[in-house]
Formats: C-alpha cells, structure tokens, sequence
C-alpha cells in the first residue's frame, strides 16, 4: 500500500510499504476513508524525538473495517469506524475506571496516514457510526480519533464548570477543540490565547467569548483583567512547552486547576508556586475512547462540528506538504485523503 | 511576656519580649491556653530557611480573647478561640471561593508559641467553641489550629472518596491527621507508610487498615500489592521533600490525584509520568478557615479526636526540648503549655 513514512528531521515520503497483517487475534485493518497529521507529529517531523528511520507514521483515521483477528466479536468487515490513536482493551482495571489511556494493553494505532492502519483491541478501541456516514461528517468524524477527545480530557482535566471563566492556552487544533469543549461544558467565559487571526476566528466560532493576543506577562494581565483581578477557574494547556505552561499557571486564580494535554517538553513545574497558590495539574495522554461515544453523539446531532479545524485538505501523495504546512503554521490541521 | 524565639540553627530560647499590641483595627490578641510546635517550624529550626534572629515563632493556639480592635465585630474580650495559622478576612474572592490560603489579606498568626498571639483579620479568621471547653479537648481543639485541616486539606485535594483506596505518605502529626481525615471521609483501604512503632500504632487507631514500613521500590510493591495491582486511587503527600514526592506517584493508580501539603524543598516534579499515568498534583497552604467549623463540630461530637499526636506536653518554659524532640522525632507533635 501507499503510506506516509518519516525517515530523518523534515523527512516525511508517501513510499510503497507492505501491506498491514493481522498480528494478534483482537487485531484489526482498517481502510482508511481519512487520515490526518497531529501536532505531536511535528516533535519527530522537527528532530525533537527519537525516529525509526523509514517506519511508518500517524494515528488518527476513520475508515472501513477490512478484515479482523479470530478474536474480534464486535466488528466486522464493512463496519465504519473510529480509530482512536490510543487502542485499549476496555476492560482492564484503568479502563473501567477512565483512563483507557494507561490501559494495561495501550497500542498506538499504526500507519494512519496511509490506504490501511493497523489497530489493537479492536474491540475495546473502535466505535462504528450508524451505517456509512455522510462525508460531510467525515471531518468531524477524524477529529474524534484523537484532537476533539484531547480538547474535551483538557476540559475535563482542568473541572470545567458550567457558568466558570476558562482559559485556553494553545491555539492548535487541540487548544481550539478545548475551546469547544468549554463551550459544550456551558463556561460563561472563555479566553483563547492566539495571536493568528483565522485560529482567533475559529476560536470564536467555537465559543471563545474573550481573545487575548498577549504573551508572557502582558497575557496574564489581559486575563486577570477580564476575570475581575481574580484569575481564571480553569485552564488549559495544550501546548507542552515550559513557556505555554509557565503562561497557564500565570493566568489561574487560586484554587484552579490546570488541565494539561500537551506532550510535555523541557517543562519544569513550578512546585512552589502551586502549592502557594493551591493550584493543580491534572490531565495527560486523553483517554479517547471513554469520551467517543458522547462526542460522536455531539457530532451526529449536529452539536459540534470539530472538523471546522481541518482548514486544509490534500490527497495522501501529497503527505510532505501536509507537514511543511503545520511545521510552518499555515494550515492548523490537515486531512489526508488516501 | 514570655514567648519562644528563634536565633540561629538549632537555637530558640524563650524570653522576655514586648506584649503583642492592636496595630489594626481588624486584629485581635488572644491569650494562649495551649500552643504547639508545627512540623514547619523545624525548616528554620534546621537552618533550611532563612530566620530573623530573635523573633518569636509559633502560629497554631487556643485560647481567650483578650482585646480586640475597633473594627472587630464578631468577637469581644473573654470568647474561648481557635486560631488558625494563616489568617484571612474570609470575604474576598479567594476566600468565598474555598482558598482562604490565598485570602488577599491574608496574614500569619504570630507569636503562638508565647502567652499572647496576635491575630490579623480576627473576624475572618477566628471560630469561636460554645463557651469555655472541657480541658480535655484542648489538645484536639488545638489540632484545629494547623494540623488536622492540613490533613483534611491533603485528603480533599487528593480526592478521597468513600470506599476508595488512600495512601498516606508522611507519618508527622499532618500525615496522622491524614489517615484520620481519609477515615472519617470512608476510605475502605488506607495504606499508612510509616516505620514507627508509636506512629504506626497511632495510624492504626486513626483508621489505617494497612501499615507500609518499606520505602522506595520496596514501598511501592507492597502497596501494590494490597492494592490488587493497581496502586492508590488517592495519595496524601505529607513530608514535602524530593523522597517523598516520589514516593507519592510511585503508589499512585493512572488516573488518580496526589494531594500534597508537604510545603515542598527540593521537589521536582516528574511531569512526564504525571502526563502518561494522568496522575494530577492539587494542595498546598491549607484554607484552614474554611474547613474549621465542621472539624469543631466533629471534635465536640467525639468523633474524632486528633489531639492525640501530641504526644508530649511541656511548660512553655521548654520549648526548646519541645523543638528537640520533635527534630529527633522522639515526639510526634509537642504541645506547650503558657
């Protein structure tokens, strides 16, 4: 099959591979109908981490179930699904307790940009829509394999309260589908960071009530002047960088929780100043497939359209720019049509 | 009056010094039935934090009112009083919303290791007992001053719940008060790592079901182990040292909360396994004000009585044996007498 493979620092070719095969009996192959490239790609995709040079690479997709191990009762070839980019039995002690993500069998969904991925725990991981949705949805739909369910953990991460004031920092698809998230959560204010005017736009779009365009300590004096000299109840960090979290915990008021999803990267918390202020941190890798069924009801309802932040779409062949786009913010997010 | 003061290393004496006088219309002075010596007060005692020399020291008493401000209300000389540490005008933002710690008038007790203390923001700060109390209670109304809703602190950030399963790190008078707070809150399993006899023996009558004396890697197994391999649904740190931080998140379950109260020396914090395991951080300064008339309620019912970590009593006189032997760890808590 064709697929999207990294071979060093900004090296990214759509090659021939071999197909995927059934490994395990609760795997499953999937054929993709879109796949998409993440933000946490651009870590290997920029040298940041450790690269198995030619390996395949992406883990977000919807698609077509093509085949399954002997072990897979839930799914069959034909049903439409989706994949999130972290697989789970479902059922392990984690699991039934919400953090699917620390799921005693956790795989990585494989070769999601490319014709067909690889998922484990097929049973505990996909969800299928209703039949074969329609492809205006499929945007919304890929964005639950990972970037919607990693907004909605920040949120839920960080106590997103009806009628609270929330900050987002990170205007990237994740911090924007955060953004999103608060609004469903019913948060009255609700400030995105963003100095880009179409990700300040979406974040509108989105339920962004305030835009504060500041950074640093001017950031956190826009925020605490918003917030009546308080500070925010919630925020959400959606970023990973020791600046995008130094920029959270500036902007809580005491007593807040800070909800962080991104990657963390060279950060070093600020201990003293969380116990002095009696803020906390919470959150981590997001446990996708506890939230996707409320979310992929949110979508079918028409309540969320998350696929908003797919502002480019482009064939798999063209992989390598998919990358250069979002290494160069020119696109937030893009779709990969196989 | 006679009041305990700090010189140097290892070095209080108690002497003469000038009566605490009314410097604001909001303070109150208080004559101190019974004083204490914190856990906290041996980082200057230990030479770890920076001291004035010859001030006094001591912020957690009882006692009397013996003169108030013109613009204390709810207070008239004579009223039998808690006093808590930190002192706050429980009307600001902060304090309506829970963090009386982070009150923006918040203030210290003073001189609470002396005959009189003096007490910023009486009104927001004291609670009053319903006349004079038994002797008897002194020491567990005592406790009400710091250590118990420090204790409470730590369980309410860690999340505790009613059937959950706790570890308490720490077996200082605050992590007792833990294991007492996670029982009164109906934790089914609480895991108490101590390797102290008394303080075992203590922790048991507090509700621990489980006695850990292992540390480290040996620590973190055992409590494995009795949690059915999968480790603490909540976790009070309560030392506030590197060690002891990371035995918090070595027992803690992916998805579970540390609550910390510990103030931290010396602590990094492993951010990326918080981030893999979602174990969230939350504590700090304990709002004292805010759990303290429930915890009267509870110590005047007799349902819990956590004067019991002072296991030592002195004349003011001896403070600096009270200091020694809770640097030595001969005694648990010291309580002094004016």
């Amino acid at each position: 099959m064709r697929a999207t493979t990294i071979h060093g620092t900004r090296d990214v070719r759509v090659e021939d591979v071999p197909d995927p095969a059934i490994r395990r009996p609760t795997d499953a192959i999937v054929k993709i109908a879109a796949g998409c490239v993440c933000g946490s790609d651009l870590w290997p995709y920029r040298g940041e981490n450790p690269i198995q040079a030619g390996s395949t690479i992406g883990h977000e997709c919807i698609g077509v179930v093509e085949e399954v191990g002997a072990e897979v009762s839930d799914f069959r070839p034909g049903d439409f699904v989706i994949v999130p980019f972290c697989t789970c039995d479902n059922s392990c002690p984690h699991c039934l307790a919400g953090v699917q993500s620390a799921c005693v069998n956790l795989g990585m969904t494989a070769s999601g940009q490319g014709e067909y991925a690889l998922v484990g725990q097929a049973d505990g991981s996909l969800v299928a829509t209703d039949g074969v949705p329609d492809p205006e949805l499929f945007a919304s739909l890929l964005a639950l394999s990972d970037v919607m369910p990693t907004g909605w953990h920040a949120a839920v991460s960080a106590g997103v309260t009806a009628g609270g004031s929330v900050v987002v920092v990170g205007d990237g698809a994740v911090g924007l589908c955060g953004v999103l998230a608060a609004s469903v959560m019913g948060a009255e204010t609700i400030i995105a960071m963003s100095r880009h005017e179409s990700r300040q736009q979406l974040a509108s779009a989105f339920g962004a009530t305030h835009i504060v365009a500041e950074r640093g300590r001017e950031g956190a004096k826009a925020v605490k002047e918003i917030t009546g000299g308080v500070g925010a109840d919630a925020v959400l960090e959606c970023v990973g960088t020791d600046d995008s979290m130094g920029a959270a915990f500036a902007v809580a008021r005491p007593g807040a929780m800070v909800g962080f999803v991104g990657v963390p990267h060279g950060v070093e918390l600020p201990v003293r100043k969380m116990f002095q202020k009696n803020v906390g941190l919470r959150g981590g890798i997001a446990p996708v497939r506890r939230y996707l069924p409320d979310l992929l009801d949110l979508v079918v309802a028409g309540r969320i359209d998350p696929g908003r932040v797919f502002d480019l779409t482009l064939p798999l062949e063209e992989a390598p720019e998919a990358y250069r786009a979002m290494d160069e913010r020119r696109a937030i997010k893009v779709l990969l049509q196989p």
